[in-house]
């Protein structure tokens, strides 16, 4: 049996909470708390462990989804039912299913497991090629993203939606410091770059341990993460290099590193 | 020395006529013209010979951009200079560069060069997706894309700009029997299916004049089409087959296909 508050007004406290946490990522930095919205992606969390702290659902939500309602409430510590017009106001997207919950973000805990391939981004900027990039990875079977902090927050709405919910379901680090962790883990790190004189992607034999790296979108990887890379490889090209995105590059490493 | 008339009302027949363009594909069609915004898109329209019907500048960028308006000027039948305001009202993006044109669609002609490599999208539906596989395509050499006409339109705002520009640079065919042009072209023409029984696309030795072909987003590749290919590959999966997008799948086709 369900347990929820009703909600009528705007200047809630909980609705102004959620909307802190869509918009800023040094909120949600600070309250280690983020927001998720719609039936399939807050089932997804659910089943990854992901614990709720408020769970909101729309009254027509309600209705329509007692059942998952009353799941997502029994995983969560405070439950509301909110006005269809109220809920729009709060939603991130055009035509809200009408469930929003804020979660608790994962433990960012790095563990190093030999057996499977990693991919590293560093400093991607764009929240729509992070999400591309989970989503090859997690179809391909890399065993984890790491991030750089200076990146996009992976927890954002926009890369969430843009990942189809995949960041849920990956192990995914973020990382002050992406070279120290390459050491400390004694990983074999392999950089993508744009440079004719590297190696060929296609000519390398990539074993599980590795890590491949793809850097920002305008500057590509920095200095010191290419410092403590074994390898530097590069996607052969024959027309414009700056045609081919960060995504799409991602895409074929991640494809050749797991081939 | 610049001839160009000024426009003050956004009732003119002019902006109603860009507005149509912007938004119609069925109007693009009946008028074989299409929209292009922003100074670089317009500058490699121009480079591949497109001529333009109408050329709309902001006065801002008029003054900012006198040289290039001129020559945007000189390969255009009309032109007109605009109010800053008015030009944010015509404009598909939130901070407009100040220049809009009218261009003519390029002739729609397959010629087949069999020391090329083609890549086909069978009922792509995201612009997108088609966006990024003409970068992709770009990037890697590919001779031309071949697209069926009950996909999303190439002459679309929203695809020219996830394109950056590179479906102006491409050679774009837009074909009502896709079968057909592959059987009188007599393509070696490989579809992309998600099927474990198909080969892998590791496996396959590619050569000039195959096409590659990747399907629509949600059904895949259509039945006729799959007829009329030699072969059906597939690109190996460990993880949720769901999570590889088009244009991910497309990406590493691409590699594999021009490597």
């Amino acid at each position: 049996m369900a347990v929820f508050s009703e909600i009528s007004s705007k200047d809630n406290k909980y609705l102004k909470y959620v909307s802190k946490l869509q918009t800023s990522a040094k909120f949600r930095n600070t309250e280690q708390k983020f927001v998720i919205e719609g039936l399939r992606i807050c089932l997804d969390a659910m089943q990854n462990h992901i614990s709720f702290e408020v769970t909101l659902v729309s009254e027509t939500f309600y209705d329509k989804f007692k059942k998952e309602s009353e799941v997502f409430f029994a995983n969560s510590r405070l439950n509301f039912k909110i006005k269809d017009s109220l809920f729009q106001k709060i939603s991130d997207t055009k035509n809200p299913q009408g469930v929003i919950a804020v979660a608790e973000i994962p433990e960012n805990k790095f563990v190093f497991d030999k057996s499977k391939k990693y991919v590293a981004l560093d400093n991607i900027a764009d929240p729509s090629n992070l999400g591309a990039v989970s989503r090859t990875a997690e179809a391909l079977g890399v065993g984890g993203i790491v991030l750089t902090n200076d990146g996009c927050d992976p927890y954002s709405p926009k890369v969430l939606r843009a990942s189809m919910g995949t960041i849920l379901r990956m192990p995914i680090f973020v990382t002050d410091n992406l070279p120290m962790l390459i050491k400390s883990n004694n990983i074999r790190a392999i950089s993508c770059v744009v440079d004719e004189g590297a190696e060929k992607i296609g000519d390398i034999k990539f074993n599980n341990g590795d890590m491949i790296i793809i850097g920002n979108e305008a500057n590509g990887v920095t200095n010191d993460v290419k410092d403590a890379s074994e390898i530097l490889i590069t996607i052969p090209m024959t027309g414009r290099a700056e045609s081919l995105n960060a995504a799409a590059a991602a895409a074929i490493a991640i494809y050749e590193l797991t081939k």
